[in-house]
């Protein structure tokens, strides 16, 4: 009898069910459940308490929602009986966290908090704690903290303090009535098991706790505010596990509401770029994965841990148990390309697209297909978002140069993939730089399907890449994470690697370097970084003035 | 009875004929031809000889045909009589020149010289003699010749010597069997009087003449080819004459071919932009004038000459006479946003436009007027089609920077507007730096009729910006010293300066600097001069080899 694992995947803005067969790695059924209240960024769900510029928030019930609607519609569309599924895993975006209660009930779900914006999920990409964020900057370069290294150099607004603090700030109440600041991820796996075992990756790559140093120190907590002195024993939990480890069984108040087995074993929550790595195939050192949609997460894995310039984060045991997990990142790269074609694309070119019966971006990605690397004569710089790695600086913009009256709307595209390649490869070199070796990358996500794309980003970094079979490489992740933590007495795998070996494949083509491709892209990845140099290192800080009088008139 | 003049202005791809009352400057008919054989840039009109790579020719017949055309029809439309038209001012491309026989003929009207590509009219945008431009440049520069200084310090490969010695080389039996080489401005007038007059302002602007020390010398004519010693004495001629002279009165077969009366008075030949100057009502110093089109051409004069950087010319007598004319230009600039609109503007702009029944262009600039300066965070080079002045490199691009994902298509139109009042600002504040003192701005041409381009030039240049009235200034200037050279006696004027305050006008609304806007434009420029100077003065020639690398590929 074959026997599944389930793995579940919170998104932005739905949340999936993946339902898995553990020998083979089949995907056998998946469902979607798209959040009722999705972002919040406007209002709360009451429709009348208005948030703030830059605020993100979420309903804690929809995470409820996915459960329940996801879990029993995969049973049912695979007729899996519930005894086969022997383990479930979680990914989350992250830093996706909230405030709870001592029975675990988010400070939003209570009357009194109902109408107070601090009480709900902070989403990952809920923005306005940027105060707080300079302040946790400002202080932990001031203290020399140990965290600053690791993380590059800089902590996000994105990130959990920036989030408590911000809490903290701006409503006291909420601070002090919350029993535990948490990661959504852990949450629900309280929610599943009854057991509180938060995981070592949001840990480690949002929350500045390190396996070996754990969290920093009362004094640097005082220092941000003396109320949050005591934050890591008061509100949140030192016992930290790396991912696959089982956190506990699911309950039988669960097993009601999602037709699952009382008893199945579900593993610590997980990080939704990061659970992706071995649904990769990647278990080891010198792989790097890029998670390719709106923007690319970089992860990869050594033994050793050096502090690289302008990284995420390096974890140890971050990305799996044993590893120094490393994660770097572009802040725009699908979404650049969106904006083009929603901004800059001719009505004659959607009308070839159309009479070809083809998507605008397949029509496109034909047209620069015949274009050589360098004939265009078009170099651009990719910060329409800002630039996350290697340069951590939200206020760079994208730039374009070399326009000519010939310049076609073709070349432009192809030139934005190109820069976003060339950005791919300033982190590539930044983690060379420091001795760190990296011999293949793994793509999965959205973007891999262009295949343009896949083979500039081999011509430009000169690296073989692989692609993930599974388009859905989060979920499945979490399905093998899962099967780990059931363990191979019930048909499930002792370790991340056997369940990697049976359940995660690669696709057979791969995009490997053309040679004269690489030599032209070479140089003009020189002019890319003396450009990258120029305007993002400070000889030039042009674009920061644009943004300043921007927002001054 | 009224008199009128005739203004005969000869553009790129057509000829038009205008029709002046001379005491009110009513423009009373005006009719266009278009050339037959248009601009010869593949094939010579017999569809078989293959031209090459930036070549641009034409049929001297299509002059002749435009004569032929459209005078008649303007007296036909306007019901005047042939002795009522007291005067003939012809206008040109320049420099447009042409190798004739010792009567005048174009050697490509021969039948041993028809599928000779140097036999025929080379073009102003015929670009294929760079190589002679560089060799003039060089030789000029190493003997220091005076000519240098006078031309910003660089002679164009679309200029009179490079021409004639892309002819000696190409085709030396071209040039040896040529009794002259003669601008097409001087040919017509040729062909309409039977007098080789040739005018001040191209043999000065484009063929290295100087009032006090007419044409460089045997020697360093010599130093570009030893066939070409003696060029002025051999195949040119030294009679040079300042706009508004009588060049001599119309033959009896060109009464015949025109319906004009035979002994009509014709001015010397002079150039489009040049004759536009008094027709926008500048015949004074310190007053620019710009006609502003696909590219911009921008002309003053003062009473001292001095050597501004990249500047195309200084010329005594060459606008007026009894002053230093001076010229800079754009290469781009509706050509930019032309090429924006027609490859960067999304299909709902264009449904968008329709509805409201207006064209694109209006949509964009409707939508780009409630935008503040600065307010895009956008900043561009306007180097789309490479740099005149004051930089003088065709090898530059543009360069747009500040993108972010919210970039929209008016804001990148604005600033497109922007970087090209930007470039304006450059020539005008490289004059001022010499001293040179503009007080107002004179806009005419195409663009004008754009009210934010023009309130947009006002507030970055902080200058009131006139209009002339005309909407085809050049015609009418040829007709003014059409007027001029008949005289006063038979009902026209004396001087230009007479002419001008009779048949000139500029609009009673002109466009004034907003302080604040100036003020945001003041900064913006501050930055754009740093990015001009960056990229266009050696610190990062990234343009060139950008443009290096799309020729090796």
């Amino acid at each position: 009898m074959a026997k599944y694992s389930l793995g579940i995947d919170f998104g932005t803005e739905s949340g999936r069910a993946l339902l898995v067969d553990v020998s083979t790695g089949e995907e056998v059924a998946t469902s979607v459940y798209k959040y009722k209240n999705g972002v919040l960024d406007e209002y709360l769900p009451d429709g009348e308490t208005k948030l703030g510029h830059d605020w993100a928030l979420q309903d804690p019930e929809d995470y409820i929602r996915v459960l329940q609607n996801t879990i029993p519609e995969v049973l049912k569309s695979a007729n899996v009986k519930p005894e086969d599924v022997i383990g479930v895993g979680i990914d989350f975006t992250a830093c996706t966290m909230l405030p709870i209660d001592k029975n675990g009930t988010p400070l939003c779900m209570l009357d009194e908090f109902r109408k107070e914006p601090n009480a709900w999920v902070k989403l990952w990409k809920h923005h306005s704690a940027q105060p707080q964020a300079n302040k946790i900057n400002e202080i932990g370069r001031q203290r020399n903290e140990d965290w600053v290294p690791r993380y590059g150099g800089k902590y996000s607004s994105e990130w959990f303090f920036s989030k408590a603090l911000q809490t903290l700030e701006e409503a006291p109440n909420v601070y002090e009535y919350a029993d535990r600041f948490i990661e959504a991820a852990d949450w629900i796996v309280l929610q599943l098991t009854g057991e509180e075992k938060r995981n070592a990756c949001t840990a480690g790559y949002k929350a500045m706790w390190d396996k070996r140093l754990g969290f920093p120190s009362r004094e640097f907590f005082k220092a941000l505010h003396p109320r949050m002195e005591n934050i890591v024993e008061e509100k949140m939990s030192t016992k930290i596990y790396p991912a696959g480890t089982k956190a506990g069984e699911i309950t039988a108040e669960m097993a009601k509401l999602t037709g699952l087995r009382q008893g199945t074993a579900v593993a610590v929550g997980n990080v939704d770029a990061h659970v992706a790595v071995p649904a990769a195939t990647v278990v080891d050192a010198r792989k790097m994965v890029m998670i390719m949609g709106t923007s690319i997460c970089h992860m990869f894995m050594e033994n050793e841990k050096v502090y690289v310039e302008g990284m995420c984060g390096v974890v140890e045991d971050g990305i799996l148990e044993g590893f120094y997990g490393y994660e770097a990142g572009q802040s725009a790269v699908g979404d650049i390309y969106a904006w083009f074609v929603n901004t800059c694309v001719p009505p004659e070119y959607f009308d070839e697209a159309k009479r070809k019966g083809i998507d605008i971006h397949a029509l496109l990605a034909e047209k620069a297909q015949s274009l050589k690397p360098g004939e265009s004569g078009l170099l651009a710089l990719d910060w329409w978002n800002g630039n996350r790695s290697v340069l951590v600086d939200a206020d760079l913009t994208g730039l374009l140069m070399g326009c000519t009256l010939n310049t076609k709307p073709e070349e432009i595209y192809r030139a934005l993939i190109e820069a976003t390649a060339f950005g791919t490869n300033k982190i590539i070199k930044s983690f060379e730089d420091k001795g760190l070796r990296i011999d293949e990358l793994y793509g999965c996500g959205g973007l891999p399907k262009n295949k343009l794309l896949m083979q500039i980003f081999s011509d430009v970094t000169g690296k073989e890449i692989l692609v993930a079979e599974s388009g859905q490489a989060s979920a499945l992740g979490s399905a093998m994470f899962g099967a780990v933590a059931a363990g191979s007495k019930v048909g499930g795998y002792d370790n991340i690697n056997d369940a990697a070996k049976n359940m995660a494949r690669v696709k057979d083509e791969s995009f490997k370097p053309n040679k004269d491709n690489h030599a032209i892209y070479k140089k003009l990845y020189a002019e890319y970084e003396i450009l990258h140099d120029y305007f993002g290192k400070g000889a030039n800080d042009v674009m920061k003035r644009l943004k300043a009088i921007k927002s001054s008139v």
